[in-house]
Order: C-alpha cells, then structure tokens, then sequence
C-alpha cells in the first residue's frame, strides 16, 4: 500500500471507520496516480482498514487506470452495468457490515448517497473530506516540484501575454496567443478558463475575455494557470497599455503594497486570517475595502482551489508545505479593475515564491 | 415570470412541491439566463409555487447577474457570510412549513443536503432532476439556432485541423491552431478539452493529447467542440494521413456504415435503443462488438452531456426538438481506434444533421 494510503488507513482505524469512498477525481488522482473526468459515470476508490482497496472506474477507462500505476483491483463498469452491484459484491467480499461509513459528503451527490445509506442500512456516515484536504494541503517534495514547474509556465504565459499586447488586439486574440504558446511547449490543460480582460471589462472578478479591443490608457488584467502533471499553477498579473491615469496608479499600488504585506507576513505559525487582514487593512486604510470583495487566496495542488482558505476568520495556521495564491484585488466599476495574485509555498522560515513574473507596474507601449 | 419557470411551477403544483433548488449552473443559467462556476462557492435558484423566486450567488457574481437579466430578487453573500441563513430567512418571507422540497439529487451534496434536511426538517425530498432534464432536453427555436451556430464552428475547427496535420507535427501543435483559430473567430470556451490523437493514441476513447508526432499511415482523431452563448457543440472524425493500411480501412468503414445507419433511423417515435441498437449490430456483425464499449450517443445543450441518453436499453423515445449525438467508435489497441460524430436535431420527420464536415474518409497527403 502507498504512503498516502496507508494515512487514510491509520484515520479510518483512530475512527473506527471500515470503508471509505473516495470519489472526487482529484483525491481519486491523489491515492491513485489515476487522473480522469468520468463526467455523469462512476468513478471511486473504495477503502478499508486491512482488505486490498478497489477502484471503480468506467469500462473505457480501466486500461488508463492500468498504466496510470492502480495495480489492485479494478471494477469496471460499461454504460449499461450497474455499477452498484458490482461494489456491493467487492465489498461483501471483503467485510462484513459497517457501522461507520466515510465519504466526500461536499462530493458525493445525494443520488449516490441514498444507494450507500441503502446498501449500509444503520451506518452512521462521516465525512471524509476534512481529512482528506488535511493530507492534500501539505505538499511533498514531489509535489512541490511539479508545482514549481507548472509556475515557471504561468510566468511564460504572462510574459507571452504581455509581448501580444498591442492597440487594437481584443482580449480573445491576446488570450489565444498565450495558449497557443504553452501548448508548443506541451501544455495540454489550464488551471481554469484564461482570462484577459481589459479596461472596464477587468473590473468585473469573474469576467468573461470576449472581443473588447486593447486601447491605450488601459488596464490589462491576466489570470491564468497552467496544469502541469494533474497540478495546477495560477497567477494573475495587471499591466498597463499606454499612459494611465492617477487614479488608476493610486489603486495599482494599493493593490501591490497590501500583496506584498501579506506574502512578507507568511511564516509557519502566522494564522490564514492574519495574512488576510494584513492585506485587508491595507486596502480598507487606503479606502477601497468595499471594492475587495473576496478572500485573499485559497490553496492550490491538484485542485486550483483547495486548503488552506485564506479568509479574515480562518484561524488555521500556516505550515511548511502548503501551497497557496495570495491574490488581493480592486474593482471599482468603470474605473479599473487590478488584481496581483502569486502562488507561494511555506518552508521552514518563510515562504517561498513560486511565480516569478515582475510584480511592480509594468508600462508596455508596443506600437500598432 | 419566463415561460420556463411558469413549466417548472405548473409541475410543483402538480406534484405538491412548495419549495424547488435549482442548484447546478446549468441549471440556473436554463432558469435565469446568469451563466456562472462558482467553483465552491453557493449557487441556487430557490422557486415557489406563487412567490417570487430568489437567486443566490456569490457577492462577486451579483452585478454579473443582474446583467445577466435576473430581475427578481438576489441574495448574494461573501465569503464570509453563511448564505443558508440568508435563505432561511428569504424562504420564511415567502412560505411556512414545506411538506416537499425538490432538489437536484444528482448535483447537490450531501453536506448541503444536510444543511437543507435540517432547515426542512420532516419534509420529504424529491429530485427535481428528472423534470428539469426533460424540459432542457426539448430545444426551442432560439436555442436550436445557437447550438447550430456551435457546429458550424466545430465544422470549422476540423476543417482547420485538418490543414494543420503535416509530418513530424504533435498532437498538441496541431490542437493549438485548431483552439487558436477559434478564438480569433471570438469563441472563449470549448465544450471540453480538445482532442487530437494520433497512431496508437487513438485506441483510447479518453486519451490525452501530448507531444506524440503525427507520422504518414497514421490516423488522426480530432474530438471537439465550441460553447456559443452558453450551448455546445461536439464532433469527432478521424483521417487518414498518408497511405493507411486494410485493417485501419476496414475498421473505419464499419464505424461509418454504423453512424449512417443510425442517423437514418432517427425520427419521432423511434426509441433510443433502437438507434443504439442499430449501430452497435452492424459493429458486432463486423466482429468489432468488443470494442465498442460506449453508448452510442447523448443528449447535448447546455451541458455536454444530456439528455436523451442513447443506449441500448433506452426506451426513451424521440422527439421533435431533442438534440443529441451520434458517435460510434472501435478502438482496437494497437492496431487503431475510429470514432465518427455527428450532432443532430430531431424534426417533425427526421432529423437535421448539424455538424457538415464530410465523413467519407479523408485521406491527407500534406508536404512537409
């Protein structure tokens, strides 16, 4: 059995838990080395204290799950199969009733929970996932070594970006550019939807790159991350096209003084909520707190969100190997959106900055 | 209230259902018009049977929303705030006691379920799923005329991979150019990600694309589709480059034989097994049944995969309005693997095939 499993195993038997079912891709991947979207079809890793654990996976996928390194067994399932079944003989197989059952309760689906508490009549059913972001959130060498390199990619993207700005290039044009480099160099998946948004697009958090065209005098915004081995980088620059004005400097710097704050506030020992408010306060002080309407970062590994959560309340503190985005922003609606977001990995004294790319304004002024 | 909350309230009344969580984006945006991931952040459409029904989003989303053309209410919440009080109270505005509640089984969590199970506590849960998959699943004319829009798009994305295939090229270069001469033409997603497999690669229906270079007497899968508006598009061919031998032949013209034959027999009335059914005969007649291990198609809108679903126990009938895939494939390990697609609409008679590029082998001879 692997390291990893044999955690989850000493949890399940401090527990008293007989099976566990791990069932979102991501932890599937994580105890596995078995990465898939299996989209509306089965796919779970079935655990016990002492008895060989099983997968479940869709038929077409077993020989992928083969050569991904998965070497017990193996359940496959065609579209016409009921899954079910075959889980509940593999398990019969292996233990008798179980009183106590975990499972990814904020994964698992309330279909697929009432065919397990039908199938574990009596159990009592705990979560599993507290744990299971317990043993993701701290990184392994390994681990921090792919995420390194998955950040040195994000900085070519933003640095791709940057050379494609030009006067009349629109968002999706310049977006294409940077995707079609990373795959040149064999990047076959982004963290999440790249975003380029410009002008008063980039005030929006969650706006969507369309054909706005780049004007001079304008903010570009890039967040982006790029998957490398089934783990995920994510940065975000802003830079500016042109002459900007006052205003837009003033929240510029607003926005990079409290980053840097808080990723010099980041030490083991140092709470998530302390590194959010050292941010926080900055903005607030500078009298933009209502328009920095969300956490200061999240997590990052498998998952592009992930623990630790750094919110104002969270009162977790940091520990050598988390990996996490430190990413304060400012969005006032029709004058500028600006958001400065790193990735940064906790060592024994500090962190350790993982995306590279210039943080202070970056003036660029290609021609037409 | 729009016409299609107006048929998931005359279902509640029907069905005494006081309260409905319409809580999977697709969902929403079906319901709203908001199109939105909100990662793990809350995301509901809470609607009655008279009252006013209320959106929930993440505060960063609220604008976006409103824009979106959500004129009822919209509770938004940070990340700080817990927004299952925000809707005990909305929910106590409008109704007392809820006997039945009506959730979507399939997408809501169990922590959530939870959460709602306490807040409804005697109630009894229905899943609203069925419903809600049977009203998405008959496209009106509006929704028709975006998913058309989407497959000439995907049309065009072969046509551009196609010319992009040259000796020595990756997988990954040549779906580069595919993805980035779609962005220039505005399109900012991609039904899901992008498939260019070529030799050996092909044989898995689920492969990844990497740096495998595209060699003569190879086939070339290309797998795709665009998002216009909110709705999908999906088409899979495969082509010859170079000279490809007899049993690459041979197992492509099954696959096409198959794929003819079924798309002929689609029409009103018709069951999906039937359709499944016709396809997967001619493959297993060949003596390829073996390595046919999907459905012979699904349904395709909003979400890449829908309803109707086409298997071979599928009673479901055809309609007028639904569309839906018809893609089979055999995949022999080593030797090859052939996958044709097509989307299609059910009309009054027959069917209209959305996606045009041609499907008789094509056979490319580019220079290096």
């Amino acid at each position: 059995m692997n390291a990893r499993l044999q955690k989850l195993t000493d949890w399940m038997k401090e527990k008293d838990i007989q099976v566990c079912f791990v069932s979102s891709p991501e932890n599937v991947f994580y105890f596995s080395g078995f990465l898939s979207d299996p989209h509306e079809r089965l796919l779970c890793l079935a655990v016990f204290q002492e008895e060989e654990p099983f997968l479940v996976c869709p038929a077409l996928d077993k020989t992928d799950a083969k050569n991904a390194g998965w070497s017990s067994e193996i359940i496959s399932h065609t579209d016409i199969e009921n899954p079910w079944e075959l889980i509940d003989k593999a398990i019969s197989r292996r233990i008798g009733k179980a009183q106590r059952v975990a499972i990814e309760k904020e994964h698992m689906n309330v279909e697929r929970y009432e065919i397990i508490a039908e199938m574990f009549s009596g159990a009592e059913f705990v979560s599993a996932e507290e744990k299971l972001r317990k043993l993701r959130m701290i990184k392994d060498a390994k681990e921090l070594s792919i995420i390194r390199e998955a950040c040195a990619l994000a900085d070519f993207a933003i640095e791709t970006g940057c050379a494609e700005i030009k006067e009349g290039k629109t968002e999706l044009e310049v977006l294409a550019a940077v995707e079609y480099a990373l795959k040149q160099k064999g990047v076959s998946e982004m963290s999440f939807a790249t975003m380029v948004l410009t002008g008063a697009n980039g005030a929006s958090p969650h706006g969507n790159p369309g054909l706005t065209k780049i004007k001079k005098g304008d903010f570009v915004l890039f967040d982006l991350g790029v998957i490398v081995d089934g783990y995920c980088s994510d940065i975000t620059r802003t830079v500016a096209f042109g002459e900007v004005n006052e205003k837009q400097l003033e929240i510029y710097e607003t926005v990079l003084k409290a980053q840097k704050a808080a990723v010099e506030a980041c030490k083991p020992g140092v709470t998530c909520a302390e590194i959010d408010l050292t941010a926080r306060n900055i903005i607030a002080d500078a009298g933009y707190g209502e328009y920095f309407p969300h956490r200061l970062g999240h997590g990052l590994g498998i998952s592009v969100h992930e623990y630790p959560s750094l919110t104002e309340t969270n009162s977790l503190m940091l520990e050598e190997g988390m990996v996490f985005t430190i990413e304060p922003g400012i969005y006032v609606p029709e004058v500028a959106g600006v958001r400065i977001e790193d990735d940064l990995a906790v060592t024994a004294n500090g962190v350790e900055i993982l995306t590279k790319f210039p943080k202070e304004l970056q003036r660029l002024n290609n021609h037409l």
